[in-house]
């Protein structure tokens, strides 16, 4: 577990510096499956939306690693009994590790292709890799360790909580990050207090009660992120599309449609044999470049979408909120009339659909995040929302409306033939 | 000539928000030929060496176009008379258009094929295209106006001088928004001050001579970006291993070999045939995804190449400063006897090959950029590093290291067949 | 009305620059009575907990006339028909004029001598000054409007809304202004954001429904500045000293004390009888120098706390919300037996004692100031509590808190005759 | 020695919180002496020019200590054996109180009446002082090594160079935080760098070669400093006022004039008998509360100039630059015919009798502060204007301009009696 001779650092617009301490780390960041983080972006598509916010899960996995870093220093300057200081390097492990897994446009490939990132995060930890010899190298059980601390099983909670729970190193870099790249400066809390009112505790990372309206602070900054970056509706239109272009290319593959272009790592994603070699093969490029040459598609849906999404032409969207919910049904049978398909032209969408991740104070099926605790005094716990009305308010937050998404444009020229009140409906 | 009927915006991290007020504007940045400038990076190959610096063209072009809005705006707000007020739309366009024909990675790819981003440029602006379209249904003359402000030979030089000037709308958005991106504060200066200090003066921009600071502070902040960002010897490295790659696969291609991945686009750039439509297609994705599939070529150099730049196993450079000249060629010779091909393995890089731009008080040959004026009292030019001991001092020094890179790893499996004092000079 | 022949600008750590156009405004700042506002710290004693928090009432009066021209520059810019252009100067010169009132540490002043900012500002406006000379001369009628604007009296309602209302320019711009004085970043938010949502609608500005994000934040800054800052517990202690020291000095003149040192606009204000020119003198300079002679009073109440003032030896706290309500008049008992006169060394703070003004949804007997309404398409207004969950949970916090203050180190050396259990509660 | 139980926190604009780990730090922070700094403006009277430049000496001595407690944190992480562990609370202390000594507007001050604020350090480090006391208490040696590190005097040079050397910690904080109230961003510079970049080496500390580009460019922001702010002309009109007043002040004083107003420090200062307990009460609101009932004195050069200064009718200047030299002695005689005495009433400015600190590479007499050096490889030390023109260029720099002072509005009164030519020098 050796030292680096002399610290390295890179810079970084969130944290400054990064600095990299000891030589597993450093190996780690130079394999070749952590350097593929940055070809896929951190926030999907949203760069359709937030012009800046092209930064990549390689400058984020390496943020996540430095604000564990951080926790971890200031708990050993303070001699926190409660912190195993021999996990150090496991956690730093894990901190930098825990996205390794993820592919081009997670949202999208995952939701059409029953992909999950965490089991590729496994294998690329566990199987033969260069992120595994690294590992294997600095000691045998380190895979197995880094893969329960990802997984959420590891044994001392304490390491998992560093990078998965309500107020993890996770969390705190991504608000930080995507505020900075996007430019809303609502992603903005004071990092610094938090880390120093932050204590390790029964296998938890808990908060002195007088560290409460930071926390406050941190809560508001991630619900203001979720509705203006995370839910804003012209990402969710280009997630739309690019979905629909999934599925069409899946289903053209089942019928067996002779593709023009088809690269083997995307024909072996269509078709549901993904190799690891071809999963680390697959980033943000790789399909972007696929989409370029699935433009001149004589398949005219997928070539149609395929450009819709290069070149910005999106869906627009209404609120389907005041209308009877059997409408959509007879606009998609109307779509189909005109002949634009409304299986690949009309999505309807959930907000609830999205991950959601403002705050929860109660523990839901399958959640195993814990909620916020407060240490008041020695040995006192009190969840954050029975103290705090505004966390209180937060987590109250139903995310409810329903919109439908549709090509405006195409429909546009089919308005004629449509009923009066749809087109004013729908602003055509 | 419309106006919006509502002001349209973007939020950009770098100038807050764009303000979009007339309907041609938002046509152009809605054209493909624009929207393509999000697959290409403002810094090719930097993001190896920051990792922030992810940002494209496309977020740069908006902030040119940012800048040239409020110089025109402060113009019209003080009623100079020597600004004509006709040509706002006009220098609007050019600001939005000014890199509209760069390619992925321009410097390597220029270098090796003999491209040139300019002429690119005319062709899109001229040709057949949406932004053409755009800039003909405005007014019929616009296409060419827009071409002739670009290529520096409009009539009237206000307007060029805006876009392409040592104090330039281009430069003003380049150094704020590079070093947000790499997160390095020394491209930071004070341009709301640089507005409030300029003026247009007989067919120029000149500086109010009480502003000499404020242009010292961007100069300062320009010679900074150079060192730090621009020259840094990583990102030379990067655009090395680029460069050579395309050399091989040119070569590979001359010498009629079959290639196992090679796109229509790459195909014709190879072959030295592109046509406008292929060039569209060329983005860095499709070179990334090809580079990822080029990893798997039969031909060991390009294969190798290619995994060096995607996996980020660049060359290692050291100064030739202190060695007699000719033992690069005994370098040279000694790596062909081994078995790595010198011309594909090792680069002789001057600072001087970049182009240089930190700032020029004297006029150059083939230099159409005027230096910049200070206006003392109402009519008497100066220019300012008569009166400016920095400026002086940035603009007189010379940048003159040779380097030569080379893949230190490689020659480490041979350094035993070495002279031992050639394997102290290359840290093997 | 004439304009400057050229604008000037003062330099302004907030707004970067602050934007004089105006011959009158530029004459109302070098008054005498404005550039005592210099003389005035905006945030009172609060430099005793922030130490940064230096700044004037001077630079907060700046800023409040920036944000003021910033709205009304955009209702022009955007031709608003509700916007009456003709108020513009009458608004700017009330935005710069507002605090013009104020004295040496208001809360503790007017408190202990039942003054009130508001009626200097009347006469200082009204009367014999030199700010009365520069509005008269500007229009004979400007005294009294801007006059009726700051006491809300006036007939057009928008223009006292903009400077005193839920969501004015005064409170936009010390928000912004105590957080970056005091260094704190939670009082931040999108000043640029909130102007281009906000619109003069029947009288009133009102937000366009898509702002309503944005107020949530403004509030939420609000909110957390609130606790932070201005009802931060030193904060509090200090004000009670101040308060302690000025209720001392009045006793000791009603009691027709001869004080060592008393300069004659104290004097006065001791006494009741300020006129003008002495509450022109007045300013803190005044005060704490007084209070480093009052240091060497015969007095030993009045020495001891205006020592305690100057080297910032406080009183401690303890919350009453555990202890049953008679301890205190028992403490008090206790104190006076031991010699500590409680009347000079003991407080009870209530937090409600302190201008509540996180947000209130609903009108309050003599709450002139409306709720923030937004605007839902053309005509409907709706009080943003109804729509924001976040506002609702704000606006509904109740502030509860009793404590008592106590001179610990006083009490220390009386401990040993006090019970147990008061000690363990004092923390002595 | 003791360490505090747990660290305490400043919060502060500039270096977001300020550390204290020590029980004698905190105390000394505590002292009278200490918290007098808070009465005493950072930068004198630039207040007037920089609106936001209220920032006390108390804030830039926390800063100080806060950057030497950085700098030795650094050391100390990297374990440089030259670095001698057992100084850290020395150097502390020193950093803390180095300009302990600093009375109100020292500058005007010092030069009218000859005192010396090292002087005034020295006493209250030896003296019978509350400062005293606590570093007595710590280590009965400690008085004497904190004044012999802030004299330059004490043995192990490395202490003395961290406060008081071209890269010091004193510098560092002043530029930062003097940049950041005064609002101009010329004075930021990458801190966190610098740290990065020192070592030390021999007794002193110097720099990495690789920091070069680092210190290049904090030296950068130390000459803008100056030009901008430090040297800025209506600043230098304030401090002139303010030293005719007190030259004025003590004329009359030894002449016998009977003060309407004149608290006892200031007498013993107009008289040259100030005592330690006197100067310690001598502070700015001390200063400026006389000066508001100056404004009231008989004497009408007293009253006049006390009321230009408080209310900032400031003098005006030209510059001499182009004037034959013995114009300035005319004019003089020309005041002195018209009645505006030209002792009170002009002066001349050399901007070189402003103590001069952009950079000097080489030693002059009686400056004590080595140059910067840079550290090549193992041993090889270069001053650094031998390797940076940018350096050589700013240490070349000279200050040479000649500015005369004037009330414009007072010789506007006699201007018709005035020759025709002066009148359009003078502007009059």
């Amino acid at each position: 577990m050796a030292s680096l001779q002399e610290e390295k650092v890179f810079k970084d617009p969130v944290h400054k510096y990064i600095y990299v301490q000891d030589q597993p780390i450093w190996d780690l960041i130079n394999t070749r499956e952590f350097q593929r983080l940055r070809r896929i972006r951190q926030l999907g598509t949203s760069f359709m939306t937030f012009h800046g916010a092209e930064h990549s899960r390689f400058t984020h996995s390496l943020g996540v690693y430095e604000v564990a870093r951080k926790i971890i220093s200031q708990f050993e300057r303070n001699a926190y009994s409660e912190w195993p200081r021999e996990e150090r390097l496991l956690a730093l492990s894990a901190a930098l590790m825990h996205d390794i897994g993820h592919g081009p446009f997670s949202h999208s490939v995952e939701r059409v292709f029953g992909t999950h990132h965490e089991e590729w995060t496994c294998q690329l930890v566990l199987g033969d890799t260069e992120v595994n010899k690294v590992l294997r190298d600095t000691d045998p059980s380190l895979p197995r360790s880094v893969s329960d601390v990802i997984c959420k099983s590891y044994g001392k909670s304490i390491v998992v909580s560093m990078i998965s729970s309500q107020l993890d190193a996770d969390r705190m870099d991504y608000l930080l990050r995507d505020a900075y790249f996007t430019g809303v400066n609502y992603g903005t809390f004071d990092l610094e207090r938090i880390l120093r009112v932050i204590r390790p505790y029964q296998g938890h990372i808990v908060v002195k009660d007088s560290g409460m309206h930071a926390v406050e602070d941190y809560l508001m900054a991630r619900y203001q992120m979720y509705w203006q970056v995370y839910f804003h509706p012209v990402t969710r239109s280009s997630e739309i599309v690019l979905r629909k272009i999934f599925e069409r290319a899946k289903k053209l593959s089942e019928d067996g449609y002779t593709f023009g272009f088809l690269p083997p790592a995307l024909g072996s994603l269509l078709r549901g044999t993904l190799t690891l070699e071809h999963y680390l093969q697959l980033d943000e490029s790789y399909v972007q470049m696929t989409l370029s040459q699935w433009r001149l598609e004589r398949d005219r849906i997928l070539a149609d979408l395929s450009d819709r999404f290069l070149n910005r032409r999106l869906f627009k969207y209404i609120s389907l909120q005041t209308f009877p919910e059997p409408w959509e049904e007879e606009l998609r049978d109307w779509m189909r009339r005109v002949g634009v398909d409304p299986d690949y032209y009309t999505a309807i969408d959930f907000l609830s659909d999205v991950p959601y991740d403002v705050y929860r104070a109660a523990r839901e099926e399958g959640d195993s995040s814990l909620p916020i605790m407060l240490l008041e005094g020695k040995d006192n716990l009190v969840e954050i929302s029975r103290k705090s009305d505004i966390v209180r308010s937060i987590s109250a937050i139903h995310l409810g409306e329903r919109r439908i998404y549709y090509p405006e444009d195409r429909l546009r020229l089919e308005a004629f033939r449509m009923p009066a009140d749809w087109r004013i409906r729908l602003g055509l």
